[in-house]
Parts: structure tokens; C-alpha cells; sequence
């Protein structure tokens, strides 16, 4: 027994540092981030040459820098053998996100394996459980399939790729029909980001185990146009970098959508109709649901709008944009369930009063959720988390 | 027309400067790796006050320090605005990694969003199609469904998660069966290993467009038997890090991958014999996939060891690894097709060539490729477009 263990002991190092060849990386001798019993965080980098090195992130409080909300940064103190630590204060549940200053240059946590890309950029994640948060950890419970799933948009003029959550039990019911939930991303996402910031498996999986939701199919489309799918699962070239892809918000993606309900009903046991059919999204994902549904009155019973693109959009781009007041008038007649979730710093709070206030003076309902806090994945989570469980009740 | 591309360019900015206040680190002003139209590769970094920066990479000659080959370095040069740059021969097609050591701290190149993680290592990626690498490349062809699935595990004691693949057609042809191909990861891996480094998704979808393999299932598990599921999408705290899981290469995981097949068998509309059924894996992969079908000599008609880690097993910690000589004269007997591959400079090399010895006096048949090279990512997808047009031939 002795010998086995120091037999793949051996290995073990040997494929690590074979590993090492190609991957040079592996996590260094530092711990971080360090979640401490206290609840405070330490966070360690290690470079002996460095200057200065700071800590950017989420769950520090952000600063105002001239009229633009900037996230806090904290100077890491060097220790023994170059060894750079700061320790948080006391932090409330969250999933937080954070980098490395280090003289300078800004860099996600070497030290720290949970990356998650959103569109163009990379961040180092960490969880602490509790309160809300427990909905974005993996409990052991039914876990839903999620599927990269490609199917042909001849708006687009090519195959695009989606991601399909299916509720555990799918597999096992083959009878069973579900509602269909669309949830869409902001104009820095695509399909990958509600799964990997917004942690949606985590929440659909928590909430559907504790009643709180119904068992539901989730639909995360791409909703830039011009992509295939995400940076280098897309083979036409248009991977995100700082500046906008063509034909971005200019209708298409909503014309296209149509292609997307039809797949999903095609090739999935929904119950396809208005009332088992949902639609939400952040930012310009707030504008496509808005648009989508406008456009569409017969096809969602449920909308839901968080820190959405409201108020910015050009009529003349796009038939879909166009006489929104009277498809507005024609969905609300057909009493869809309206929701609507902004925090009250967010740049486009001010334009989600505007719409509302349009709302209220036509006398369409709809639930109004206030929330602090700015356009980020924060709020994003909190509203998903509320939403879900007031649909297809 | 223009007044919405100034509107729509102003939300994108807003919306790029608030993810910056969560995310923090937008691709910079570099653009690296560039790859230049003589197939040269320009990387860039720009940090004022480095004193030193390094580009580590699979595309650089390896190194032999002591007995042990080690991934080269090369030094990049500063030039204006502290942009420091490092421009490669001309490069041979391939799926490459590669870092940057700054003054001695090894990170990736924070304007690639190209990150893949192998169990507990990132790597930023770039990839120069031709020749082989074109079956690593996303082209226009159809594509398969890739799932992250969970199933019981009974032998393990919880719900574990995997990766099914799903040839293109398998939803459109419901009456369709299909053949399966059972592909397991290294120990320094996990389920994901084989999607994100070893391109097996697209390999798959272009070996099967181009007609040179069969369409089929494939099945990619998490060989960390102590482990529900890949860093961050496990429940049970047991996250990679550099140091060995338990339980690993006891048995255990081999004693289960029954649980496996019959989940696949029950979920999936495959072709249940064995005739239709293939295993494969590289290193500890490689080692599963001698066991597994050794002492299921019925279930396996093909079997793929890459860089297998042969000869490192002692009997006595699993009934699985005892008698293996008759269980290979059991599995011969039903004259499986038998692959073997391994690179010249492996540490695993001589094992096999043992293996192969033994294999060679009890006079099995197998096939044997050879190739250049390590115990590296670029061997394994080698061996894996080989051995996926040799089955359910």
C-alpha cells in the first residue's frame, strides 16, 4: 500500500512537472484567496521584484471619480519572501470579483483557478456562501444538463450557438413537457456569461430543488448578431475586443429570434405557448426582451427587464423598433407579467424611470424592484434570483 | 442612422467602463498574440516598470535542465510606451500555450482571452490552423452538442458531473443509434481537460463532417474519483490543487465506470455492444482505460492508451489491478482493436515500450504510433485524430 502511494506519488509529480512543460502555471506557493473563519478574505501574491502591489475588487467600496463610479482598490503589504497580502474586511455573502495591481500592470490572481470570462473580459472569482449567495453554490442537489448547443439562423446567415439548461429529472421523464425561460446577456456578454458571472445554473438547480421554482428550460442565446459564438468557439472571426460589432443593436438580433423559440420547440418538450413562455435580460439583454416581446405579444406571458437599455434606441434602424407605444398597447392588453429591476446608481437608472413612467401613464402594471448599486453582475444575480421564482406560477 | 451609432457607442462605452468597475481588466491597448501574415507570432505586454520580461510557450524549443525537459523562455524586448515584445520563428500549425514571466512572476497574457484551465493550471492559448491543427479549428461544418451532465455515482457516494458530446443530427434523427467513445483525462486533469485543451469537440465535428470518422457519442468523465466535478462546479471542497486528490489510481474510479456506461447506455440512444463501445484516455487516462476494459473484456471492442501511465500500479491496493495477465488473455481472446501511442521523449515511454514487450510475448496484436515529443497536449490530440477514424469502422 506504501509502495503504490509513493509509486503515483512519483507519478503524480512527474505528470505535474510534464504539465509544468506546457502549462508553466500551476497554482504557485501561495493560498489566495484565503477565506478565513472570521469572514474576512486575504489575498497573496507573490513577487519578490514587484514595487507596489494592489488589490482590485468588487467587495472593496467603490470610489466616485469625477461623475464615474470606479471600483475601489487596496495597497497589499509585502511580507516575507516577497510575499504580498491584504486581508478584507468582514465580507458579506457574495460572488466576488477581484484582480492583482501590480506595479501597474492589473492581472487576474495567478494563484487562483476560477476564472470566469464575461465577453471580453477576464476576472478571478471567489464565493462565500450564505444568505442569497447560497443560491450560487453547488449544493447536493439535482443538478440540470447544460448544453453548448448550435442551431442555424439564416437571418444571421450561419450557426450560432446557444446554451440549453434542462432541470434534472429531464432525462428521466420522457414525457414531461417544461416552460421555457430566455434569459439574455448585456452588449459586453454572450452566451457563456449568465452561466459563468451570473452563476444561473446554480440558482435554476437551488431554486427548482426548493420549490421556489418551477422545474423550467433556460435558453442563454448570443445576443451579438454578428458572432457565431463566443471568442474562440466562433469560427467566423468576430471575437470581442473593445469596440463594437457590426450590427449591434440595430434590430437583427430581434428579427432573428423567432429562429431561436422555433429550434427550442422543435427540438425540446416545452409546453409552446404564452404562458409557459419567458423572456429577461440584462442591459442590451433588457433592450432585446423589451423589443422581442413588443414585437411579439402572443409569444411571452412573462418579461423581465434588468438594468435595461431603455430609451436609447433609434427607430429609424429597424422596423422592430419602430411604433413601440402601439405594440406596447397591443402586449399589455394581453396582460403579460411585467418586471422590471434597476439599482439606483446605475448609469441607466434614470431611463428605466423614464419607461416606467410611460408605463404608468398608459396604466400598464407592472413589478418595479429598487435596488443599491450599479450596472453590475451583482444586481444581475439578485434579479434573476427573483425573478424565476414569480414566473410560471 | 448615425445618431443611434452615437447613442448605441455611448452605451457600449458606459456599459464597458461599469463592467470595468466589476471586472476590472478590459483587454489592453496590446494586441497579442498577433499572428502575422508569415506566420510568425508578434506577443506583447506592456508594464513601464518591469525590469525583465519573458515569453515561456509550447512554440519555443524545450530546454533540458538536469534529466528533466523543460519548456523554453525567451526574453521580449522593450520598446516605446514600456510595450515589451517578442516576434517567434515562423510557426508550424498548432493549438499553442504559452505565459509571460515578469521580473520572475509567471502570468498570462492579460490581452488573450483565450484561457484554457487543465484541472489546476490556466494557459493562455492561440491557434495557427493548417495541416492537422485545421481538425482543431472551428470551421463551417455542423456541430455537435456538448453537455455538462450529472449522474449517480453510488461507488463514489455522490452525483458527478461529465461531458457528453452529441453528434450533429442526433436531435433531428430521433430514431438514430449511435456508437460511443469513452475518452478519460490526465491526473492533473478533469472533465473539461479534453474540451478546452484537447479541442476534442472540434475534432469530433470535423473528423465526422469530413467523413473520416463515424458519427458518435463521446464521453468525456472526471477521472478524480474524490471529486464531484471539475474546480468550482464541485460542491464537496476537493478543487485541484498540487497535490494528489485521494483516492486516485486505487481502483476506485475504475470499479464505477460501470455506473457510467449505464448511465450513458440509459440516457443516450446508443448502439449497447461492444462492437459499437470504444474507451481511450491519456496518461492516468491511459492507465483507466487498460483496467476498465481489462476487467470488462466484453464491453470494449477498441481501446486507446496515449502516453498511458503503464507499469506504475501496485496490485495490492484494488482487485481491479490484480491478475492482469489473465485478464488480458480473457480481453485478447475477443480480439479487440488495440492502439498504443506514446512520444519518444515521454518519462512514460520505456513503460510502454514494456507494456508493448509483454503485449508482444503473449502475442496480442495492437497498433503503435510513435511520435516526437513529451507528455504533452499536442501529442494527445495527435493520437486522438488517429484513433477516432480507426473505430466502429
Amino acid at each position: 500500500m506504501k509502495k503504490a502511494i509513493l509509486i503515483i506519488a512519483a507519478l503524480f509529480s512527474l505528470t505535474f512537472a510534464a504539465n509544468a512543460q506546457e502549462l508553466s502555471n500551476a497554482p504557485g506557493p501561495v493560498n489566495s484567496p484565503q477565506i478565513n473563519p472570521d469572514g474576512t478574505v486575504t489575498f497573496r501574491f507573490q513577487d519578490r521584484k514587484a514595487m507596489k502591489v494592489q488589490v482590485t475588487g468588487d467587495f472593496l467600496p467603490a470610489q466616485i471619480v469625477g461623475r464615474q463610479e470606479v471600483q475601489g482598490v487596496a495597497d497589499m503589504k509585502e511580507g516575507e519572501n516577497g510575499v504580498w497580502e491584504y486581508t478584507s474586511e468582514k465580507l458579506a455573502p457574495e460572488f466576488y470579483g477581484y484582480k492583482f495591481i501590480v506595479d501597474g500592470v492589473t492581472i487576474p490572481d495567478p494563484a487562483n483557478l476560477v476564472v470566469c470570462r464575461d465577453g471580453s473580459t477576464l476576472t478571478t472569482k471567489f464565493l462565500i456562501p450564505g444568505d442569497r449567495a447560497d443560491l450560487y453554490a453547488i449544493h447536493d442537489v439535482p443538478h440540470g444538463t447544460v448544453s453548448h448547443v448550435w442551431y442555424p439562423s439564416p437571418v444571421a446567415g450561419f450557426n450560432r450557438r446557444m446554451v440549453v439548461y434542462t432541470p434534472a429529472g429531464y432525462e428521466t421523464n420522457p414525457k414531461a413537457k417544461y416552460p421555457v425561460v430566455y434569459i439574455l446577456h448585456g452588449i459586453g456578454g454572450d452566451e457563456d456569461s449568465w452561466i459563468t458571472h451570473g452563476r444561473a445554473a446554480q440558482i435554476l438547480d437551488n431554486l427548482i430543488a426548493s420549490g421556489k421554482a418551477k422545474p423550467m428550460i433556460a435558453v442563454f442565446t448570443n445576443g451579438n448578431i454578428s458572432q457565431q459564438a463566443a471568442v474562440h468557439q466562433t469560427g467566423n472571426g468576430y471575437i470581442h475586443q473593445s469596440t463594437m460589432l457590426p450590427k449591434t443593436m440595430e434590430g437583427t438580433f430581434e428579427t432573428s429570434f423567432n429562429e431561436v423559440v422555433n429550434f427550442i420547440d422543435k427540438n425540446y418538450r416545452t409546453i409552446a405557448k404564452k404562458q409557459s413562455r419567458a423572456i429577461c435580460g440584462l442591459s442590451m439583454g433588457g433592450h432585446h426582451s423589451l423589443y422581442i416581446s413588443a414585437n411579439n405579444p402572443d409569444e411571452f406571458g412573462y418579461v423581465g427587464l434588468f438594468s435595461a437599455a431603455v430609451g436609447v434606441t433609434d427607430e429609424s434602424v429597424s422596423p422592430m423598433y419602430q411604433d413601440l407605444d402601439a405594440k406596447l398597447a397591443k402586449q399589455f392588453a394581453g396582460k403579460p407579467f411585467y418586471f422590471i429591476a434597476c439599482g439606483n446608481s446605475d448609469f441607466l437608472f434614470q431611463a428605466n424611470k423614464s419607461f416606467m413612467a410611460k408605463l404608468d401613464a398608459a396604466g400598464y402594471p407592472y413589478k418595479f424592484m429598487e435596488t443599491d448599486g450599479g450596472h453590475i453582475w451583482k444586481n444581475w444575480r439578485i434579479y434573476l434570483t427573483e425573478y424565476l421564482p414569480m414566473i410560471f406560477q
